[in-house]
């Protein structure tokens, strides 16, 4: 039942802990290798929450809903499909999704379930993949969609979603999380825009990490984006996208104005 | 003329310095910051060079040159078509590229110039991108070509592009150096492959740093793979792929067996 999260103090220390109702107990140390409490206990208003984790990868998934797919008519995919967003994307709960200076086109939001990696993982099987699994997360995958088919011979995946801002991720990491159980609720403004179960994931969270361990090393930190299902839309300048997953929490960002 | 290695000594101590001719002239600090020489020198014979930097992502160009996009009858893109490599993926000269456990299928070579950042860089313009560039190195961008349209609806650039050992990058990074007047070489086991002029770039390393940097933020040690051009072809295991640029050096991988 534990939620860690990152945290940035008013004297801008940096900082973690775990989060119980409205109260953080702060510790010292590795969150995924050895950390102990510190003793302090801080309020949740008196901190502003950061990103909780600090991957050097972001692997997003396309095509992992059974709904969508069929919404696309697309069939299901024998490995999943990927790409890689860089960790300078990261943003944390809170903070502003930022339109590219020189984009001036649709910017959609994806609600999404993100899978934490808590030790480095190579080439790992499904029944071992539970174990470097540290926890789950809400991600915001965001893409500037006018950009994706923009040259008709490359599909610009890591660019229409690789922008600063474009993942973002939080609001906890929650640990003993049943993902079968859950649904993603996203809304825009208050309107629900997506509530879907992720029962209805094509690959289990086991699954991805062990295929795409086969596809790379996965380091402490490490996030994949699940896939989103139906319901992506387009985000107004100035709107507010929440993603809401039961046990974990709500991340909410909002659209700025740009750097 | 300064060329920057990164290399392990016989103790496992890693340092980076300065090579001249067989020499290499230790520093301490950060190679993109502050750094001074400690006056130590060592022979090139008593390090293991390691990869010139290390990046947070490899931005890989596709279509990036005039005689390559004739051939496959592709008109020039009016933006960089990229993708991203994680920094799992990076190695050094002379270490081995490792065949993926679960793929026994063609391995490609593409032999590249490499651009290396030496300051953190978000919307720059092309005047100003080139105190952005740190210098430049050689790349091999290795590829797990019958992974890439495996799937009908989704190419995977970073899936083929992305497993652990294939970007190689080295020997060494070379400042102050005239891409305009160079020709990528590159050798399977001694027969000529590739050889082709820089000159014949779609996008310059300038246009790629300022058009890049409007995409996402550069950091110090990251890397452009700036794309290859004709003569890409598939390595056997055990072959050994090399490639030369002028005024950089020769960058030696050979194909091992696997993990």
């Amino acid at each position: 039942m534990t939620s860690w999260i990152r945290f940035q103090a008013a004297d801008g220390a940096v900082g973690f802990g775990v989060l119980e109702d409205d109260r953080v107990a702060e510790y010292a140390g590795d969150m995924f290798g050895d950390s102990h409490t510190t003793g302090r206990e801080r309020h949740l208003d008196d901190v502003t929450l950061l990103a909780p984790c600090v991957p050097t990868k972001v692997v997003a998934l396309w095509n992992n809903f059974h709904a969508l797919a069929e919404k696309l008519g697309k069939a299901a995919p024998s490995h999943p499909l990927f790409l890689i967003k860089p960790p300078m994307s990261v943003i944390g709960p809170g903070q502003p999704i930022r339109r590219p200076q020189r984009y001036g086109g649709k910017i959609a939001y994806e609600g999404e379930l993100a899978i934490v990696i808590g030790k480095r993982c190579s080439d790992v099987s499904v029944d071992e993949a539970r174990e470097y699994i540290f926890g789950y997360s809400c991600i915001n995958d965001v893409t500037a969609v006018e950009l994706l088919n923009e040259d008709p011979n490359f599909a610009q995946w890591c660019r229409a979603k690789g922008f600063d801002t474009f993942s973002c991720i939080g609001p906890a990491i929650r640990r003993d999380f049943d993902w079968r159980r859950a649904h993603v609720v996203t809304r825009l403004d208050d309107a629900e825009r997506q509530n879907y179960p992720l029962e209805d994931m094509i690959f289990s969270p086991e699954e991805q990490v062990s295929m795409i361990s086969h596809d790379m090393t996965l380091m402490p930190g490490d996030v994949i984006a699940c896939g989103t299902s139906v319901g992506v839309g387009s985000i107004k300048d100035g709107s507010t996208v929440s993603v809401s997953i039961d046990g974990i929490g709500t991340l909410s960002n909002v659209l700025g104005a740009g750097r």
